[in-house]
This record gives structure tokens, sequence and C-alpha cells, in this order.
């Protein structure tokens, strides 16, 4: 007795929110845009360099750490290829390693019982989002600009991000506290603030030690967590800054951490330190890592043993140091950064106080200011006649709340980003 | 001026419910037991047969597929090797396989486009749970009893579960339609039915090819989605029956792909086909799919290139045919099958109508009903003196409205769960 039906259609209305937020629509809007012009100069996007990718590093990634667990961890072949083929423990099972490495490279101690391995930093986001989510008055402060990532992650557990100034120190503590105050008038729970120290993505901008410090002052006064987020930290001229997290002192500050650009993209490895206490009414206590191991398992259930292992290989490579194991990318990253800026003041000479740019010191992003808005329009005016490709800032701003624009002057002016890493096309770095 | 202050310390409340629900406590308090008994013969997970886990086979299976990109695809090295190392395309790189797959295996048509790769099948739970829930009036009907992934996906998603009776056959059509329509007369959307056809987990029934056709036909009238979930469909003793989205006509299935039990857990490779149009209010029409992957792109970027390359090697290797690549496995699952219910039939002869199971023909779970509360208490019993593991059915009766315990008789009746796959102690089998 089949029915005459058509096709069964959804309509997009019926769809959860995020389908059609800014920060979704802008990623699909930049990679169409890149598609459209794949033969462009392209300063718009974060891809790591490529010089240095071998399939060839995978198997011996892979033999690395099959020896460790031998080694150094005593297991028999059994479980050596059971670690490696079967399910696996939720928090990860390169946690001491993780640990480690934040020990060699940022001085960071880690308890490893702390440390949640993620599907890449974005799944360490996504977890921290939801499980600070608990009702409609839950709210993330984050830095505006702000990694649309960490938009679309909150944005996903129907958490608002109120953006806070970053001024030209990349933040804005009077503004910090005035929109922790404003939420908390407004019956809302700021539960944290989103902050990338070291050349944040996208403004280029780092803290200083003094202004670190002072920051971590103010999240215990406001009694709110700090999401510092730090891809791009190890990528210095020389001049390394210590974490947040390496000056915490009273856990008021979640660790989302990244491999995408130490490790490899392909490997969607990432972590989140969480070692704040969680205490139930029934007076047991958890870490707020088992809390978002729970989540996690109900995301990914856990995170592939063979992508864990392929970034333990590259750890055991390096003595665990991922500065080691990227000199030559750090090298490669500063001399682009050099002839970018280079560029800069070469093609603007005469335009000093027109056009203006900022000049981090290491990382992937510088910015341009011009007297004209740089938005989608000229960005398709710059790809399809000059074949160039930058981001504008514009998608930067993150949303949620009815004051999107009243963030930071550098949301409000018209900007331009550009990149420092473009390892597809490194001509793009010659001027 | 750094204050006197407390470590921060969270409250348990102020975190997301899903926290304190009882699909995420089960898979705690089932694992936690499972590791205080290590020794034990276990009945309670699903975790594969590890006999042919084989760490040469990664190298293997990812050389075989650089080998595909280079000789089918054209790859130059360069292009091989960003392939497995940078960003990827968000819905998946093996997306042409996994249709070559689909279409040997259960003969199902599926266009590439429509297909999303995920971090295990899990994560494709998770974004489709996602994708449907827009406000609180959306709840997920499911199959009762329910796979705990799928609960504890959808409360992520903040998604009520309603259960539906199973009865004997696997699904109860009359109580799927009056469940149908008690939510709209409640105003509620019910957005989907979560089913799973073949060798369902943890009931282990399968639905007959009329029950197949009859259930299709009630979702195409109610206008509901089926969320079609089938790791176990292939395990089977020659009598393979059609998948829901082999005989689904008018795209009411979203089919939920897994790797985990063909492929293998480690390697986190799982997918959705989501074929269904959604329209905009502008007139756009897009693919749930491409509706899926801006989801997916928040939760976790892309599936990990090398991830995708290690299932993508196993389909190569078998002429796209997990069926085939399976042999050994299906046959030493099936022979576990047997033993168990020969066994059950030793020890419970005499114990006709008092103790009694079901007998699947595949898959990898039976359930035992027993004249007593198969609780969690008899189960730390069960553990301590006889250190046998299995899990209590109360565990799969998905939550999140009044009418938890209103669900099938196979829910409220006291049964115990076994399970057919036992890798790690083979001798379970031997009863």
């Amino acid at each position: 007795m089949r029915q005459e039906t058509r096709d069964h259609e959804l309509t997009a209305a019926s769809l959860h929110g995020s389908l059609t937020e800014p920060a979704l629509e802008s990623m699909n809007f930049l990679n169409e845009v890149a598609m459209r012009y794949p033969d462009a100069v392209s300063f718009a996007s974060g891809r790591p360099l490529e010089d240095f990718f071998d399939v060839a590093l995978l198997h011996e990634y892979i033999d690395t750490y099959c020896r460790y667990l031998r080694d150094e961890l005593g297991y028999d072949e059994v479980g050596v290829n059971r670690t490696l083929f079967q399910y696996g423990r939720t928090k990860g099972i390169v946690h001491e390693l993780v640990s480690r490495q934040l020990a060699a490279d940022e001085g960071i101690t880690a308890d490893p019982e702390a440390i949640v391995v993620t599907v890449g930093c974005q799944e360490a986001m996504f977890i921290t989002a939801r499980a600070l989510r608990a009702d409609e008055r839950d709210v993330l402060l984050a830095i505006s600009p702000t990694y649309v990532g960490m938009t679309g992650a909150a944005r996903l557990a129907d958490m608002p991000v109120w953006p806070v100034r970053s001024g030209a120190l990349g933040v804005d503590l009077d503004d910090l506290g005035r929109q922790v105050r404003r939420a908390r008038q407004a019956g809302l729970r700021p539960r944290g603030c989103y902050v990338m120290p070291d050349f944040a993505n996208p403004s280029g901008v780092s803290l200083t030690i003094p202004l670190r410090h002072e920051l971590l002052d103010l999240a215990a006064a406001e009694d709110i967590l700090l999401l510092e987020d730090n891809p791009y930290g190890l990528f210095h001229d020389g001049r390394h800054l210590p974490a947040l997290k390496a000056l915490d002192t009273h856990r008021q500050v979640v660790y989302l951490g990244s491999f995408a650009k130490t490790g490899f993209p392909g490997a969607r490895v990432g972590y989140v330190v969480a070692d704040q206490r969680v205490a139930a009414d029934d007076g047991c206590v958890s870490l707020l890592a088992d809390e978002l191991s729970k989540i996690k398992s109900m995301v990914t259930v856990n995170t592939s043993a063979v992508a864990q292992a392929l970034v333990a290989g590259k750890l055991l490579h390096h003595d665990f140091s991922m500065a080691a194991a990227n000199r030559r990318e750090t090298a490669a990253y500063l001399r682009n950064l050099r002839q970018l800026l280079d560029g800069l003041r070469r093609r603007f000479a005469g335009w000093e106080g027109t056009v203006t740019w900022n000049s981090p010191s290491g990382g992937f992003f510088a910015v341009v200011t011009l007297p004209f808005p740089a938005d989608d329009e000229l960005l398709e005016r710059s790809a399809h006649e000059y074949r160039v490709l930058w981001t504008p800032m514009s998608h930067f701003n993150p949303t949620g709340t009815g004051c999107n624009r009243c963030g930071s002057p550098a949301v409000s002016s018209p900007r331009t980003r550009s990149r420092k890493a473009s390892p597809g096309s490194p001509r793009s770095w010659r001027g």
C-alpha cells in the first residue's frame, strides 16, 4: 500500500540556527572564492608550509611510536596492535607525551590526567563551549577580532559570543571588566574569555608579559575562566613569551592546544588542558578534563589512535620539542614575514598615515588598514582583477548579541587582513 | 597587585545537563566496572575481533591509497603529500570510494556529494542531531532499547529522545505512529526516528523485508526522516537483508555509516549519507549533506586525511567490498554466536520459559531475559563473584522526557544483555 509521495524535503528554517550564522557563512564564502581562483596569490588561508611534507614521514612516525610502546612502555605485539587498531581511552593515549611537550616548549606543568586529546583544536573548542553552556544565561566573551572557529563552536553550543575590544595591545582590560559587569547586570553568566595571546588570528598581535599578568589578575578578580588558544606561539623570532597557562597559579586558564601548525593539519590532533576542579552537589570533585571527556565520548568517542601516533612519533623524534621539530618552518615563516613587511614598506612609501599595518614579530598574520572599506566586494575585485586573495576583517567580528559592531576599533574600521603563511604560492611573499 | 585568590572552581550544576544524563553516566559506569575487573570474561563491550590487527597493515593501507592518488587520480608527489598532510575537504576525500562500497556491499546508490565522511559514526550522529534540533520543539524518536551513542549525541544537541516500542519484530509501527501524533499534539516536531534495522545494538533484532517497507511507508506518510544506523549488517550468515537506504525511493532515510567494525575502530572513520534537499527562504536548494558539512567544520574541521587513507586502503585492497574484507572476521563472529546460543541451551536446559533469550542470525548482540532484575547491582556481583561482565538493558532506555519507562516491554522487563564479540577473551565463548 505504498502511498503517492514526493521526496522528503527540509526547510532551512527548520535546521539549527548556526547554519545561517555569519561565522559559518564566512568560512564558506572564503573557501568558495579561493576555489574560484585557484591560481591566485593567496594571503587568505592559515595553511602551514608544505615544503617538508613527505609520506615517508608517516611511516616513520608510526614506527617510532610503536617502538616507544614496546621499548618504553613494555607492550608486546598484541598490545601494540590493539593500541593502534582498537577503541581507546577517551581522553587520549599520548597525554604523557603532550605533557612533556608543554614542559619542554612552553614551561607549562600539566598533569597528564588534566589533558584531553581531541580531533584538532576545533573539537577542544567545541567540547569546552558545550560544557560551559548550561542554559540561556551563559555567554562567552572573546577578544575581537575573533578566530571564527571559536565563534562557530560556541554558536553550535547555542552560546552567544560577546566581543571584547582588543585595542592596540591585544586586550582592553577596561572593556573586559565592563563586559563582565554588563553581562552580570543582565542576569547572564560570563563563563570565560577567549584569547589568543601570541600572534593572534587574525590580528597578529601578542600580549606583553605585564599585560598577561594583569589579564590573569582581572580574570581571577572577576571569577571568569580564560580560554587560551595558542597555535602560533612557537613561530617566534627568538623572543618567546610565556603562555598564560605557564603563568597561571590559580587554575584560571583552560589551554586549547593545537598540533595543526607544529605537527601537521592532516593528523587532526589537538588537546585541551583543563585542570579546574568541578564540585558536584554530592561532594564529589572531578577535573574539568573528565567532564570534557564525557562530552567528547558523545562527539567522536576517542581521537584516532593512528592520528595520535603520528603526532607522538614527531614528538619522540624531536625530544618532545615542537620548537625543535619546526626550526626550518619557523625560519621560512619569519623570512616570509620580513618579505611581507618589506614589500608593504616599499609599495606604500609616500602613503604614511593613509595605508597602515602592524608589524608582528612572528606567527602567521598581519593586518593592513586602508582608507576605504575592505569588504567582500573588494575581495571579489581583488581576486578577479589582480588574482590576489586576502580576508576581510569583518569576518572575524563575533556575533550573537546586538552589540556585534560595538567591539574594538580594530573591527569597526575598514581593514584588510594579510597572511604570512602561503606555502602553496611562495611567490606571494616577494612583494 | 596580585589579589589573594583561591583556585578557580566550577560547580557541576553550572555545566551542560548532558553531563549528568544517564546515557553518559552509563558509559562511565560500564567502563569503570570493566576497568576494575580487567581479567573478567567480558560480554559487555562492542569491540571487534583483534586477531587480524597488524601494524604492517597500516603501512600497506597508506601506500595503497597513495598509489591510487598517483595512478588513478593522476596526482604528482606534491599533490599526494599535500593530500595526506594538509587541511582537506570538509566533506572528506574518500567519498567516491565510500559510494562504491555502498554499491558493492549494500546495493545503495549514493551520490558521493551526498556523503560526509566523519570522525566515526558518532560524529555523524552528533552533526545530524545538531542540524535537526533547531529549537525546543524538536524531538527525536528512537526504537527502544536504543544505542547510547545516539541518545548521548541527541542530548548534547539538547534534543529529547522519545522511545518507540520495538516489540518482538524490532519496531512497533502502531507505537511509532502514536508517538508521532502525541508529539505533534503537544506542539512538538518529531524530526525523525532512529533505527538499527540489522542486528540492532543492543537487542540483536533485525527487521524483516516487509517490515522495512512498511516502516518506510509510515515514515513517508508521517513525513519524518528515518536515521538508519548499520554497523553490523555485513556480519550475517549469508542471508543479507537490504538496508532501508537501499529501499528508499523518497529520500526518507539518512544513512549513518560506520567503519569501526568493518574497517577498524582506531581509524575513527564513519560517514553519513544525507541526500535530502533543503530549501531556503530565498529559493536556494542545498543538500542536507552540505548543511551537515558546515556543522562538521565547527566540530572537527575535517576528518584526518591519514585516517581516511587507512579505510580507503582497505577498501582498495578488497575491490571496494567490506564484506570481502571481513570474511574471516564474519566466520569468527558466527562461530562465537553459535557457541553462545549452544551454551545457553546447554546451561539452561530445564529452565524453558523462565530464562529465555533471542537467537539473532548474525551481528554482535543477543539478549537474555531472567526471572529477576538484571541491574547494575547484579552486574557488580557477577563481576566480583564470577568474573563475568555483561550489560544491564536498563542502560539502553532513552530518556529526556517523562515517559522514559513507558517504552517497549523489552525495556521495562528485567533483562541482561549479552554480547557476542569478546575478542580480548575468546575463552568467553566456550561457555
